[in-house]
């Protein structure tokens, strides 16, 4: 509506297995909106961009970020820091554009209980078999590791009334259809929308 | 979701001359979801159908409608009552229908508080003298009608932080691609789906 009005942030989360990775990539094909970019300690890979796959810091740099708040949420897997730098999200949002998060469900509580106005987007399969079809489809994990991941998925469905909209990921094009639709009318909400009442009377 | 789910109720309003009815009938074409219908003491006329175009009602049955508490909202115009008889709309949510009411700003501000979770679309065009224009160019009402309905206007947009989306009427296909998408992010929300929980376990 307006040249500087800010971005919103979106939050996409759900148990590993429920296909985030892939619904944001098609997302981001038709959608203008930005992914953040995630700090990590682990170390970059071949096809890794400083500031484009990661944020690459030491375990010393991550956890003078922690002691600093600079982070939304951060999180430890396998040994490494993983975390959602908190100024480059406010720039982006700052310069007009959605920013969209894709992280775990306990980091999408914290993003939530540090940004109240954050959308918060639970992305999961129909059932609990269906994601252990999928785990299991995948074909890189052992039996005990899809148990742990089943496991902890029966946990975090419990958290989705934390969320604003649920989403099941049932075929692509349906599920990229419908997180298009919460962002449209995201932006329709009236608390977006609080310079409409000046424009429509035609003070600026 | 499961077959006994109940459908939303969703609440179309906004200064008159903003397009509320071309609108809703354009939408009406492609979305599966029912217009209230509207009690009224008025005189029926050749068109009129009862329980199809209005509930007509005697202006004795009416105010006891009101002292009964059986609407939603209502109003005077011209002499005549208008209301929103709330039985019809609960049978038919109950029934699972998604339901839409058009209404003037104040009685959905009525309905909004009596029904806390209805959703609240304005609907207006981006400036007052857009609304000028669309208003002059009916050509059935005099100028000084108008200008009673500008200043309304202007009173009503007040009101749009009650309201839980405004959408601009610009383009009619737009718009009705706009409130299509409200209307299907509003399905996904969180509190309209927390059956999901059992479902994903597998208990129902």
């Amino acid at each position: 509506m307006s040249e500087n009005k800010k971005g919103l942030l979106f939050v996409l989360s759900g148990p590993s297995g429920a296909g985030k990775g892939t619904v944001m990539k098609e997302l981001l094909k038709s959608e203008p909106m930005e992914l953040s970019i995630s700090a990590t300690t682990r170390a970059p890979r071949a096809e890794d961009k400083e500031g484009e796959t990661y944020f690459f810091k030491t375990r010393e740099e991550f956890e003078r970020m922690i002691e600093n708040n600079e982070l939304f949420e951060y999180a430890q897997f396998s040994g490494n820091y993983y975390g959602t730098p908190k100024q480059y999200v406010i720039d982006r949002i700052n310069a007009g554009k959605n920013v969209m998060l894709e992280i775990e469900v306990q980091g999408a509580l914290q993003v939530k209980s540090a940004v109240p106005e954050a959308v918060l987007i639970f992305l999961t399969p129909y059932t609990v078999s269906e994601l252990r079809s999928r785990l299991e489809g995948r074909g890189s994990e052992t039996a005990e590791q899809i148990d742990r991941r089943i496991k902890r998925a029966m946990e975090e469905i419990e958290y989705i009334s934390a969320y604003d909209y649920i989403v099941i990921n049932d075929k692509i094009e349906e599920t990229v259809d419908k997180l298009k639709n919460i962002i449209s009318s995201e932006k329709a909400k009236a608390v977006n929308n609080r310079n409409i009442i000046k424009k429509f009377k035609g003070e600026c």
